[in-house]
């Protein structure tokens, strides 16, 4: 394999000039970059790209932390980011979160600096006070939060209203199950539920339920069936899990409750009766996250959040 | 932000002496390394990932190729790609190839060797004849083909003739839907399907539907119903649509057909009736993959297949 030192003895040139003309940067003869051209295409000559981010200090790589893949909401994050950093002639350095400890993703930015990636997109965690991350960064999945970190937040607001007023019809009282308030995210949008549900003056009762065990949470709900003729839920894959349980135990949704999920996860289609949700657009989430860091790395250095829509999905699980 | 040479500089040592210390590779004397560690830490010298490449010709990277994401069975692999590279410290660097076509393949492994990848785990594709992958580099999602490649198989045609003892029980007809048989895995699935089909004396029609539309894969299915008394299709997706249209005609499944899928994807659990399936352990094939590349990475030269069990998972679609 040739190197950039044997392009330039063989044109008759520096080795700046040859770099100059791989990468598009400052002025050459033309004379000289034909010259050089040839000889590239000659030789084969390949630039390296690690020599590359040396000189350029562009490594045309973005670092991305993702919690799991096994969320098809993550998945879809990611396809969304992927759409623009292959427009944009990017690749994708991909750590995997399995902890929501704030340490762990520090680690995983730290790494990333490590491999000089231009610009960093992380799904959502806490950072230490007055933390400056020194490379150009986006927060996704992230609750709507004022400060110097630029947030792609979902509506979250909106998507507890809108909850609600899928099961509005024929209501007495709800079951809002949740994950822990102390969850920014989860938070915005239980408030919403509460202050809708007051506002119809309907019915409540919050119940905390595992992150972890949908089927624990499906138990629980269906033990106490009698007391509620709706359920939030905290996603789809848990709604899933009572609309299982609920079949087990012979109790009809929606005639003896309705149900309705979060996400609008591939499973809504499929199950009996389909599931009412909330689309959260994740593939524009992503989307939206890669077009606004590359903005940062090109200077921009607004730090206001985008808010990205989410959709109310009508289907069989409520009236 | 100290360098390499200000550790040097304040070490009273050679820039190689430093880095030899942080890359743990030849000879320091005890003393000299625990000077210059000392200054590393007062310094908060961060070893520049990049630059250590150059020394070392080491990136701690992997390249990963993956066609897409929205399919859990490739979140799967790459879970289980991502726990061993984990464990050794590594990153990885994906890319996504959205096309079949053999040349986007070979582009994204350039891409992947020109930022310096210590290996590289790809989907299987057909590489141009006599191609020889210049870094370590392992095929997953592969047909058993025996070639210089290391390939890493689901065992297909197991997974074939499971598909069919799990439809056997008082069955005269099967309708198999089969993507295009040109695609080496499927041929070596349908391929074991029709030979059980055959030993068992079962009749049978074969069927190739579109690579992207289950719900017309479905229609053409139902369509002729009243012709075969089980369906075994391509994948869960597949099967789930199927299911949905049946439920949609009044059809009873088992009753009126049986119906097996393929992957054991989540959706199985949820439909009505429950689905019947082969899993593929695509975790394991993951794991697999990843731990084969260190090896190889580690100088093993050997260029047998891994063939990775399946799994057959009885649920309510068959008796």
């Amino acid at each position: 394999m040739p190197t950039i030192r044997d392009i330039a003895r063989l044109a008759g040139v520096s080795v700046a000039t040859v770099s100059r003309i791989i990468n598009h940067s400052g002025k050459v003869r033309p004379e000289t970059e034909k010259k050089v051209k040839q000889i590239i295409q000659e030789t084969h000559y390949q630039p390296n790209q690690v020599a590359r981010t040396l000189y350029q200090k562009r490594s045309k790589m973005i670092g991305i932390v993702v919690p799991n893949l096994n969320n098809t909401f993550y998945a879809q994050v990611i396809d969304g980011i992927q759409s623009v950093l292959q427009k944009n002639n990017y690749s994708a350095l991909i750590s995997f979160s399995t902890s929501s400890d704030g340490s762990k993703y520090l680690e995983a930015i730290d790494n990333f600096k490590n491999n000089n990636v231009d610009g960093i997109i992380t799904s959502a965690f806490t950072p230490p006070a007055n933390w400056n991350p020194t490379t150009p960064l986006v927060m996704y999945d992230s609750a709507d939060i004022q400060d110097k970190i630029v947030r792609i937040s979902s509506d979250n607001s909106k998507g507890g209203q809108e909850s609600v007023k899928l099961i509005a019809k024929n209501v007495k009282k709800v079951l809002v199950q949740h994950w822990p308030l102390s969850l920014p995210t989860i938070r915005e949008r239980v408030e919403a539920i509460l202050k809708e549900l007051n506002r119809q003056n309907i019915a409540y009762v919050l119940e905390e339920v595992s992150e972890s065990d949908p089927y624990l949470a499906a138990q629980q709900a269906l033990n106490k069936r009698n007391t509620f003729d709706a359920i939030i839920t905290v996603n789809d894959p848990y709604a899933a899990e009572i609309i299982k349980e609920a079949k087990r135990r012979g109790v009809n949704i929606p005639k003896d409750f309705q149900l309705v999920g979060y996400d609008n996860n591939i499973l809504c289609e499929y199950t009996d009766p389909t599931l009412s949700t909330i689309d959260q657009q994740p593939h524009l989430i992503g989307q939206t996250a890669a077009t606004r860091l590359f903005k940062m790395m090109a200077g921009d250095t607004s730090t206001n959040n985008d808010i990205i829509n989410v959709i109310p999905i009508k289907r069989n699980s409520t009236y």
